[in-house]
């Protein structure tokens, strides 16, 4: 993982039959790529074969431009496989949602400010003003929309217009308290990462530590999913979790699971910045 | 915790007021007690104060039959505290109940053999034989009820006879895949520890790990809890997790999660034999 | 844990005896105080008895001011008991020192400033610049000292009379890559907290990850601890752990770490600030 | 993972190089194999590859006893690989050591008798006699050799000519005390498996319990290795952790350990039957 040069990266699922690892890297090697990282995995029930493949570039006999459609030719298209090429020194355009809470936009903002990222935030949207001081602190530009029982619709129509001109490459909601319409949804197909504050599917919807105090678990935590129309059940990317007890109030746990998820939401972000991740049928697959 | 001489141990609960740590431990201290842990606990919103003490008996200028009178007169009655007495060298009896999977039972009995815990085990109750052999292994007696979806109610009589006899003090439902009646649970109040393969209050009812595989989760659990007639929503006692991803087959998930219900069923079984458990409205106060 | 009202904290140890927590607890309850939190804990080895209890200022019948005075002679005194007080609404002063790495310079700054921590943090100490731009954002006081082979103790001392203006209540080495000097430690008995990016005792020193890449381990840590003159060698207060494999190059051992470093650390911060630690032979006692 | 028709298995390691995968791959395909796993992993520091592939042999156009020979003389030799081929349904002969705490061998023995493992077990050695009636409860041989100062080497040579008659294929070291002997490993070379009580590199040698209660840890763990000449120092198959606090005495670290011994000793040895693991200059490559 991570080699200094930079590399091509192919994610690659498609029905299951003998042969499919073979083809994709003897094209690697025909063309005189170096594999540095391999991972396959075969859903059974499904029967489905889903790769990640990821090669040097340096002495590729084909352009960086021409790999996808030469790919195409020689293996995807003959085998019937849906395919995305990425490059590891392209850096993706992230907008950041957020609400009043900043603990998960501090540390987004941190990674990518400290380089340990390779992405660019263009923006911040919120439906408050709380957390505008920080993005400005950080260089970001912040829209600030004022989102009230009256004017939903008009609003995310607003965000949408002003995402078309941004156009991000993805969204992350950064505890964003608000639901987002299912026409904004179809907008970021497998491109819209949410952090929910419970170890879904406990505790779905509001209020989840609330909802985990009355219960009196010994144990809370947070799921980063991407969003589908359907209210926190889209596609788990990661969880995490932390131990609680008896003497942990409502606010105790409130305080606790924020580290959950702010840790939660970055590894998230990073599995998808790194393109670690396919999705089939509501699940995903997280190559390592 | 786990002194090496006879201790007594108090479990405590009653409305919080001022004085009630200070008027226990005067109490211990009057009578030449020796406090070797304490722990308190107040449930600032239900307004309800929980405490477990345990002192060595050695000096105690009180016999250990007479304490509880003594402890009732001079505190408990004055301060309206409900409370139970313990002896850390009495063993309990406790009575398993298995279906077909025995990780759970070899774990329990491996500890009672052992001597990793004190306790007695008079009985296990069992709705198949399967683990027959393993319980005349150990030399433990095992009861067969052959349950059928007509016979229920009546084999549940059969079986509550033969503990009318028995006489266990608790009993743990090791795996037991059936549902227990509210008559039978009502015969066992904060007596009945069950283990469920989810983290609850995820994945309720049957089939957890097919719901988890379905789900896409990246974190299993399992969960121990007292037994109560609404299913799987008693006290909780313990749980834990471990991570899963998407190499793992459903028998995968089932595999891993064998190790986690074992451990987690184990721990709260020894949390209950050590008294460390308080119940308050369908929450475990659990003392370490 | 954590009431909204101020509270006075007091932590107490002395040689174990009977009735030294009713001996307390009368106290504060003479006084008309409320026990909102009471941990205790008996080194039965060492003989020591420690203790932590809080509760509520607004019915006390002696201020603020004169609580240390009037314990000391009510109890303190004459139990041979040493104690500190605490109160919950006091702001401490910390001082951080970096060198380039700003990820745990991230997470402190980012609680400071959200609010999440009650804290002053007035000053900034680096042997390297690189970090100035995120005091500067943060609006923090950031003071370079360019240390090298042959200025060490001259620096050192600048630093110390820097410091006995700020006046820093304790000072966090947050990946500081200089070893303090013997003379240095001695200014700041248990307030000195650092960060040590291997799971102490293994690894000590310097390329802990390196190290552990190189035995092949399988989960890396983090450990916070307050310096003494030996060197990672003081009271560990907070310990945590990730899983790895052998996927992971250096690089990815470091960057994984980083986040357990973070949280590790902040979380030590956390405990004392609270003033949940007590120390005692080189180990602490950490109350929940 | 756990396909359920009979599969042949290869670990693979070899100089890293172009198309090593492909060569592999079109192996398997050319002779009608379905590839059900498949993972490889690349040390790039050393520049060496590492391969397990796992396929059905249903439809092989290759008797099982041939392949060695055909991948050998069609890949292995040409590419110059090592490899060692496994089939999943060959049940390997497993011996286990131990001495008077039984904790490891009731979960390997309970693992094995309810079929959860495929292996088998003909022989338990130990150097104390507590065990033998656990191993006649399970039907499994116990051979007590009173080892003491005086006799170590012959009683160790007379270990060596029982083993030899035995011929396990792989030996469990479940909580042995005794050190043995460079020769003995070397008979065993990447097949003499340990369980040591701490987290290593931290706490080599004897009482690691102690020495962990002595420093202060806030964590606790188990490492499973396989056993070299030098002490501790083997290839780390896996480990885990427990979290313990200043309550915990050594008794109770020593309780709360033997949950993680036992754990992570029966993974290390489930993923040595599933031929999960290759070795290479003292490190482990385990495939999930």
């Amino acid at each position: 993982m991570q080699p200094t040069s930079p590399t091509a990266i192919l994610l690659i699922s498609c029905p299951d039959r003998t042969g499919l690892v073979a083809a994709v890297t003897r094209f690697i090697l025909e063309h005189n790529g170096n594999i540095v990282a391999l991972d396959q995995h075969v859903d059974i029930e499904e029967g489905v074969f889903f790769m990640r493949v990821e090669w040097t570039l340096d002495s590729l006999d084909i352009p960086g431009d021409a790999i996808s459609a030469r790919f195409n030719a020689e293996v995807a298209a003959p085998l019937k496989m849906q395919f995305a090429l990425h490059f590891s020194d392209h850096a993706e355009r992230m907008a950041i949602f957020v609400s009043k809470q900043g603990h998960c936009l501090y540390d987004l903002l941190s990674r990518w400010q400290s380089g340990e990222w390779r992405v660019h935030i263009p923006l911040i949207i919120s439906n408050h003003q709380d957390l505008e001081p920080v993005a400005r602190q950080f260089g970001v530009e912040f829209r600030y929309f004022p989102i009230n029982a009256g004017n939903k619709r008009e609003m995310e129509d607003k965000q949408l217009a002003l995402l078309s001109v941004v156009k991000p490459d993805f969204i992350v909601l950064a505890r964003y308290m608000q639901i987002v319409s299912p026409k904004f949804v179809e907008q970021f197909p497998n491109r819209l990462i949410n952090i929910h504050h419970s170890f879904l599917p406990a505790f779905i919807g509001a209020k989840p530590y609330h909802a985990a105090y009355g219960r009196g678990v010994k144990i809370i935590g947070a799921t980063s999913h991407y969003v589908t129309a359907e209210l926190d059940a889209g596609p788990i990317i990661e969880q995490d979790v932390i131990r609680v007890n008896h003497k942990d109030s409502v606010d105790e746990l409130i305080r606790k699971g924020k580290d959950v998820e702010k840790l939660v939401l970055s590894r998230a972000v990073l599995y998808h910045l790194r393109k670690q991740v396919l999705i089939y049928k509501n699940k995903t697959v997280v190559f390592g």
